[in-house]
């Protein structure tokens, strides 16, 4: 018979954090210092603030939806954060730790970090509430490694520039976690999970995470975009802006019309008011007109809610995978868009086809390589993650936050 | 028999938002371009965030104290914005499209833009609920044109600056959704809505808008003052500040002092707290001393306060209007005492008796011109919007979620 | 027979608020005006804007984990705040308006103000639910009067420098909670509060007064660093983020370690994640490389979760203490780690053993004056506030909203 708990993480979980955090601070003792050269001021401090309350309270109460997972998916969302920047801190370093025998750090660093972390959440989306944080915590450190990793390909062989190989976190994100939704799926997600619904007021806490990261959006964008070039930020600001409202406005229209009562959807709506900026985040280089901006939100709006309503359930029947943020829809479509427009709009301004050519071939380079190592990454660690040392959770107990946080009768201070 | 469920809003909403947003599109395509001169810089952006924070989530979460309409009011709040948004910068672009055939956009026109949104925000305010997405999207295109039209007037005919003209959004708007309402509701409002209710849960989501909006209240009286002036826009933070903070304690004290058992009320605090923003945004330019804010900010709260208990009731039983999220005592009462400030800060500034005059008459005149405007547009749209053609809810239906979203017993992926 | 209803406030808490409100203005009248020769610019307005998020809404939140206190938790802390931060703003400029005869205010003044308001969150955390908001409100107003007595002393006795003084926040103001706390409980706590529960979405509201506090807490810390030293204000976000990633990953292993059944508890992470952040503030000046902030990060950790866990409840069976928002583990215990790490860093930073000595010797010096003024104070305020005069609620009525809230069954508008 099976048991009736959920299996105990304290021999897991406390020994693997403990490691990493002392880990991070033994490595830190040598090799990080704080850079105290750096020209960055107050301003750009700001908008890394809004970058913060994308990744950290954002992501996290984006999966609230989920009716009983609140806590963890909130929770494990900032420590599995908290890990995974420290982590791509000390690997951003990596470059400079080899020449220099130090990394500096500065706020540039931490957001470069953050971003690399935020691929991670990204992909562990898909495999929200059917792991334990053991699982996700070693899930975001591998899913960091392949991304910079990958970042660092872009840029070694391709000589893909920085922001560009950053936004790849849309493409890689996405795709590591469907690799690892399928393989850790494989053959055992026969039935539904009890336990995965919305209600309605967990409905409303999502909401809280969805309507801030639709509105700091461009900040998350633009951060990256040169500081000695402050019209490009302000571009990738206004395009960031139209390209979300393009997405909102149109994200409303087709799920209306793809339902044949004609209402909303609130978990579809979450998914896809973002599309317009995830797409116009890949492409961003090569917007130049607001019009641009406002098509790539529409288009990446109607594929992906075109994507949530007809792919997310012949998926699942299937058995191919199951993906419980909406990975797919939510950031795979629209990125691949994004891939599409950057490469329309490119050729568009070429002015020889050679040039064109040559530019078509560079960027296909670029996706293939980006979901060749997310996909192989995604099947590794799907591989290591289906060891049931790590304890993953029974069916049964999946999507519930009983398994993994105390409730004494929620009674405070007796 | 009445139809047991609401109208589908399908073959209305769905092509109304489609057209609207190609619509945008299309005229972007031809007027619309990135104003690359521009030396604004991050840390504008930075206010711009707190404006964006109060308009799309603030405006949405206070709706959310209604028991059941908590998605509508959040949801339609960010699509009413995002497309009033677009629709603002096109029509602000108007005078520089007719002198010099291009709109050039840049953060500047999205803020103003935004606070264009803000009075659309307010003006349905009074009918939500009531109305469906259709009716909110048309109603917010004819306000945010009214309101730019009364702009235009203002600063034309009377010489009115930018900012002042601006801040007479917490008349305009008001007046307009109560004129609208007044319509809406003719002869249809013999009885009580059933669903129109709070609950604990649903009050604390609420306070969460509330809370953003009295904090970032600041940033939007004082993003648009002069950025070649810094003292001045210090002068309206601090100013804001003072009269929110002094609003925020009378508040408390005239609710329990008008309340016979000497309890807080929720629904009134949230509207009365920030009646000393509001004053004070009408007459910021005239205010110099923090004693003045404070006076304003406690005189405000007084009124609104006051309003709130003793003139809501009596409006409902004489069935002249019903006004969901109180605009009357939240906005109309403090906006127009904040007129009334303006007048005497500024005739008391005077020197002579000659200017005193003078300033009256103008100043006279600048409210009854934004009163006609707003009211009689308010009277036309309710006209408008009254039109079987689109679909109204029925009164049972009336704030409901279940006639908009979907709820297939709330489950996810299945 | 023990009254069926809560007292009325009706004739203590308006006739309080509204006297303190006119006497605010009328002694801005006479001494405070605007600071026009600042020339403080936007940018440190975004930093205010953070630190106005954690004071205002952060502490607010946090409280709402008690299931029937939500209403109370924020919107008393909201008032207390608003109350003392005008009288901060005057107490802060008795030494200006001594040798001038008037305040001059600015944005400066404005979150030295915000300050002081922290320590008197931080302190009411204790007595929070079982005191009404005229005990809060005057226990603010002594509590400020006391920590910028505090500060005064310490900058004029000590040569301690402004920062460092505004620091003792974490320490003077749990010790002052503390000693409040055990004067009001003193012979009357010998039960349990029947309402003093958590519940599910009670919890999931303060997870995001907890989230926003954590990620917004690197601009609380820094925003007082001399803004002519740029890299010294990078500095403190640089360490208070590691800080608290560190004390994040460290709060949840130890909290897992901690308890038999291998389960996180929600409470405690809320008061640990913090710790962190709390100590690296006492001791940011002395922190100079990213481990030593890692290191304390992880050590208050480890000390605040163990104090959670096997202090709290021994305190109240010893009928010691009654601690409602925890903050002797969250605010007590890691400030006074910081207080030593920072004298550690310093000691190890000096060159001859002379220097040493004469810090440690001015080091205690500074902590004993604050401990015994906090306490000493906090023992005064919980004599006059134990006076029946105030209303305070009776045992069963504690950490009730119904007692200051009006329910007319919730209806709206009827």
């Amino acid at each position: 018979m099976a048991p009736q708990y959920a299996p105990s993480l304290r021999s897991r979980l406390a020994p693997l954090l403990l490691f990493l955090q002392m880990g991070f601070i033994a490595i830190y003792v040598f090799y990080v210092e704080i850079d105290t050269h750096t020209d960055l001021t107050r301003d750009f401090y700001a908008t890394f603030q809004d970058v913060q309350v994308i990744v950290f309270l954002g992501f996290g109460f984006l999966g609230s939806f989920l009716v009983r997972y609140g806590f963890s998916s909130i929770g494990f969302n900032l420590l599995v954060a908290a890990v995974a920047t420290q982590w791509a801190i000390v690997l951003n370093g990596m470059e400079s730790w080899y020449y220099r025998g130090k990394v500096s750090i500065n706020l540039r660093s931490l957001v470069v970090a953050e971003m690399c972390t935020a691929s991670a959440l990204i992909s562990i989306g898909a495999v929200l509430g059917k792991t334990n944080p053991v699982q996700l915590t070693l899930a975001a450190l591998l899913e960091v490694t392949g991304f910079i990793l990958n970042e660092w390909l872009l840029r070694s062989l391709l000589r893909v520039q920085l922001l560009n190989s950053i936004m790849q976190l849309h493409i890689f994100g996405p795709f590591f976690g469907l690799a690892l939704t399928w393989i850790l799926d494989w053959k055992g997600c026969e039935k539904q999970f009890e336990k995965e619904k919305s209600a309605y007021k967990s409905g409303l806490f999502s909401m809280l995470g969805s309507v801030f990261i639709w509105m700091f959006w461009p900040s998350f964008n633009s951060i990256l975009v040169d500081d000695r070039t402050p019209v490009r930020a302000l571009e990738a600001v206004l395009s960031t802006y139209l390209a979300l409202a393009a997405s909102a406005v149109t994200a409303a229209a087709v799920t209306v019309l793809s339902n044949p009562k004609g209402t909303l959807n609130l978990i579809q709506m979450h998914s896809c008011i973002h599309a317009g900026g995830v797409a116009i985040g890949v492409c961003l280089t090569a917007v130049r007109h607001p019009w641009e901006a406002m098509t790539v939100g529409y288009s990446a709006a109607v594929l992906s809610t075109a994507g949530f309503r007809y792919l997310k359930g012949p998926m699942l029947l299937a058995h191919w995978f199951h993906d419980a943020r909406d990975v797919l829809s939510t950031h795979a479509i629209p990125g691949l868009l994004g891939w599409v427009a950057h490469l329309l709009l490119q050729i568009q301004a070429c002015d020889d086809p050679t040039t064109a050519v040559r530019f078509a071939v560079f960027h296909m380079c670029t996706l293939l390589l980006t979901l060749a190592l997310s996909l192989s990454m995604g099947l590794v660690t799907g591989i290591i993650l289906k060891w049931n040392f790590w304890r993953p959770p029974q069916d049964k107990k999946c999507f519930d936050d009983q398994a993994f946080w105390e409730f004494p009768h929620l009674a405070v201070g007796k």
